[in-house]
């Protein structure tokens, strides 16, 4: 091993004869590299700053092309990453075609279980284990979570059980005081505790778990004793480790929230704000506009995030408001929340990572008159979906759901990218569905929620919104498009349906800038439609475009394309959106630009369309044929 | 109050004043109304029964219209609904527009909240006493609920945040060792060794509640003294109280399974197998064929349910199925897979109310190379909606989902409808959607479903389907609709798509008899769909008539009616399917009726399409235009 940097041929073969000075050698060399990595291009800092002792510990007792070691959420799998031959690639993570950010099992065969969204490892663990009891295969299973993960329903669902699997799972409670934000909760009180072990102990060893712990996470020896007294142990057991997030990088010890998920920085020379301490963010350019040239937009620096907890926590300072609510699981500061809970903290919730106890606490809340907002990420307000339709949607209560992350989110790749929700959403009764086509208009239909008596979604993007001052948000009319250029003379109109108004908008430009003009609406609502005036502006045109970040099967554009021959119009309707394929990460750029949903492609089919109108113009084939492919 | 029967006039109003002989009277009373009303409408009778007391005690004690009582799940609210003014009412319940059969806040003021599916009672109750907190009402707030919704993680997501809350919950477990079937799981086995109450006391305390118990649900005295012992403590608290389910029926003590869910019995003889003891059922023959005159099908006495579970137990006998696992949440008899259990004991799996945890868990097992099939109803799939997106459709993992209560499921109404399933399931890559048109082609998907190397969901109703002997399903062919009669001639084209087939094809029979030909088409497949094979038998119809059980907004009907313009199809195409509205209880025929699924409206439909095939034929009201009545 070379003294100032890792071996590439470095692989978790070599660690289990490495003597101690060595190991820590090796710490300290993983650690400069994920420094170094991250400092270049963004990523989950702290988190694996905190496991890398904990990592090589596991790899000095374990063998992981056999044993499954998993970590919950698996954003902490860096080091894990770079020891299992994936060293070479490591620059690539997070970008188009490199290494993802988290385990996966299509990347590598020592990821024997994928995640992105926490709490599910105890669960897949003992589903593995469970399977190689039944195919007598006698490796470890390990999960690896967090304490934050712990105040998810689904880990308790999982312990419940886990006493009665043949299967032994040996879970390691990685216990460093914080999800992404403090951890919440009384479960995550009583671990802070030192003293009060013996009630923690008590909770696991009810579960069924034998209890070790808890251990310091940074010590290599206790780590190693105690992991190799659990792989001899032939139960279920549970190993607690108290490990510091940002470990061996002071900047991030101290404040392990601003290095959570990070863009790029310099290490030496730290700025007073962080580039972007957004959960999904990489590089913040990356979600910058990419108007076109002619493009009349001024792009403000303001996030959707920011701007929705802007407006929220003016609109709760008004009478009208008073009795605005705002809850978050665990993402204050990723929905821009933290805003919020400064002016008004007696209004305000972060329940943990509990997006069911969200949505459910919500639906009590306002089943006395509390208004509650519900900010939330489009991919977890999956975990919340039948609080969503059992408690919101039936009781028909006025909860207003600020989806952010909605539509293809980059390098966070394919467990979180928000791509559902319209489809989810949309065969709700009652629901009220708004897609806001920049920061200015999020600003209206927030305001606007507060009048309907009635479930609501305003749908929104990760990133920066623009402005456009010259085309400012006419006034809002329940179930009614926006029409931007009535055009009637146009023989295209462009249908954009959300925050994609910003490729929309730059093709419609660029068009415009070469002397073609369309006609040019914004969808506003999804649910309710008044397709009869909608229709007016669809009339006598030779071809519809329809642009949506979501998902082309059962989105918006699906809803439309079937209801326009019940209006009489017949035109041909190009539908784009996000293919039925999973899509992995990138820039938000360059997954827009795999999908059609760039300005540059949007403009190009457009003036495809232009040539000839009549023809059905799809750049995407249809998924929906068969694909025999996946017979076994 | 009369010796034999309850008063009318009686209400909650008067329970405080009576003395204790008065009380056991009117106990007794309540359980033979109970009694009397189970055996001639059928309804959830043991839980009912085993709370008589305890709805007594809390009535005492607590004012129904201010303070608020909220029975987990709600099933169990039948003494409730008597003593709250819907006595004149009660013999109306689960029928069509009668009471329903949960609480319901838009039934009545004195159920504060709604309920159908469990664990939700404790964070509905912390929003609302929250909610209190801010209007400054200082009612109580007290939610019921059983040791058996206490096995889900909704209810430890809520726990861990009650010490944070400003309100004042009071928990009341109640505690009879069985969910539906015997209560599973470590927390539970606990809370059954009654010399361990500390340990279930460590559990509460630790996440911040009182503790008290556990006491004699049954002794009016206990329950009296500690229930006004919560109601002057000033935090919240849990109050564990242990009934006996059925209580006061000896048939129903002896075997509450048998009782839980029913349908009409004679308590005065009782058979040895009970009508259905179905958790959904109500009166069985609501769910058998409604079929016209001149219908050759065959009505066989087994349920969809049965019927896979005995076939995915032969299957799992042979050597292909050898890896077959079985997966249940808590409804081994519901979903008939006690038989597999009988068989297959080793593989066979029942995880508790845990829908989170049974999906994660079945993605483990398939990870490593085994088998699972999830029998899950398509209301409580909603739970595993993440799981299903993020552990097996990202993972691409052969999980087959045996999606059963799809469509109108009948008395138990909204809460329990599975109408969504096809929306938020076919906007997700990798999936494969098939949906049976009777139990015998159940069988061959089933079959087929182990050859697929990929999540597969396979979606059937609850009742009895039938065989049709002269209609036997041609072979499955993957992605391609079945040809049930090509008639090139016909005009119209009738599209089933899965058990209502039953309807349409007694409407085909109908038609027939009077000298008319239509096609017919049994869609079989939703995703992947071969729509080009299937457009061979669309082209030159004058009309399109499509039907599903399940929503109209995002449905498979809808998706056909986006996807007819690529092919060349411009045809009128009704759609019927479940209008965009919440659908409440009734039977099941009332109910199809309703909402024109019925063979009679089918027949009517094709009727006046045959006069008239260029108009649109849209029985129901398009719910997607607005309603203005939602604005505040």
């Amino acid at each position: 091993m070379h003294s100032s940097r890792l071996n590439k041929q470095l692989s978790y073969r070599s660690i289990p004869l490495m003597k101690h000075h060595e190991l820590l050698k090796l710490s300290s060399l993983l650690r400069s590299t994920i420094v170094d990595f991250c400092s270049q291009r963004g990523g989950h800092l702290s988190s694996n700053l905190g496991v890398v002792d904990l990592t090589i510990a596991l790899l000095r007792v374990f063998t992981p092309d056999k044993d499954s070691i998993i970590f919950d959420v698996g954003h902490q799998c860096y080091a894990y990453k770079m020891l299992t031959l994936r060293y070479d690639r490591i620059h690539t993570m997070r970008t188009y075609n490199g290494l993802s950010g988290y385990q996966s099992r299509s990347e590598s065969p020592f990821d024997h279980y994928g995640a992105g969204h926490s709490s599910t490892s105890i669960s897949g663990a003992m589903g593995i284990a469970t399977a190689k009891h039944f195919t007598h295969d006698s490796s470890e299973t390990v999960a690896i979570i967090g304490d934050g993960a712990l105040t998810a329903g689904l880990p308790f669902e999982a312990l419940n059980n886990i006493s009665s699997i043949p299967g032994k799972v040996i879970v390691v409670v990685n216990d460093n005081q914080m999800s992404i934000s403090k951890t919440v909760g009384s479960l995550s009180a009583h671990m802070q505790e030192s003293q009060d072990n013996s009630s923690v102990k008590s909770i696991f060893t009810h579960m069924g778990l034998d209890y070790m712990g808890s251990i310091d996470g940074h010590n290599m020896t206790e780590l190693h004793d105690a992991l190799l007294s659990c792989k001899s142990n032939p139960h279920s057991c549970v190993l607690h480790v108290r490990t510091v997030k940002g470990k061996g990088f002071e900047p991030s010890e101290a404040n392990p929230l601003d290095y959570h998920g990070i863009g790029s920085f310099d290490p030496n020379n730290l700025p007073n704000n962080l580039p972007n301490n957004l959960p999904s963010s990489n590089s913040s350019s990356a979600v910058a506009p990419q108007g076109g040239e002619n493009d009349d937009a001024t792009p403000v620096k303001r996030s959707y995030s920011s701007v929705m907890a802007e407006k929220l926590t003016s609109m709760a300072s008004s009478s009208a408001g008073k009795n605005i609510v705002a809850l978050t699981a665990a993402m204050p500061t990723g929905t821009g929340l933290d805003i919020f809970q400064q002016t008004h903290p007696n209004r305000f919730y972060d329940v943990g990572i509990a997006e069911q106890h969200q949505v459910v606490f919500a639906a009590g809340l306002a089943a006395k008159g509390m208004r509650p907002y519900v900010a939330i990420y489009s991919t977890f307000l999956q975990r919340g979906y039948d609080s969503l339709v059992h408690d919101i949607v039936i009781q028909n209560l006025p909860v207003v759901f600020c989806i952010d992350r909605a539509g293809l989110v980059g390098e966070d790749g394919s467990t979180h990218h928000g791509l559902f929700d319209i489809a989810f959403m949309r065969c709700l009764p009652n629901m009220t569905i708004m897609l806001p086509r920049d920061t200015q208009e999020l600003e209206m239909m927030l305001e606007y929620s507060l009048t309907l008596n009635s479930p609501c979604a305003i749908r929104y993007p990760r990133g920066n919104g623009r402005v456009y001052p010259s085309m400012p948000p006419s006034p809002l009319v329940f179930g009614e498009a926006e029409v931007m250029d009535e055009c009637e003379a146009a023989s295209v109109v462009l249908i954009s349906i959300g925050h994609i108004f910003e490729e929309c908008h730059s093709a419609y430009e660029r068009l415009l800038s070469e002397g073609i003009r369309i006609a040019f609406v914004n969808l506003r609502f999804v649910k309710p439609l008044n397709m009869s005036k909608l229709c007016e502006h669809l009339r006598d045109r030779k071809h519809i475009v329809c642009v949506e970040d979501g998902s082309q099967v059962g989105g918006a554009g699906e809803m439309l394309q079937s209801l326009l021959p019940k209006y009489g119009i017949s035109s041909p309707m190009t539908h784009l959106a996000v293919p039925d394929t999973l899509i992995k990460h990138g820039s938000v750029a360059q997954l827009r630009a795999q999908c059609s949903l760039d300005s540059d492609s949007i403009y190009r089919i457009i003036q495809g369309v232009l040539q000839n109108p009549a023809i059905e113009c799809s750049p995407h084939p249809l998924a929906n044929e068969p694909d025999h492919s996946k017979q076994g």
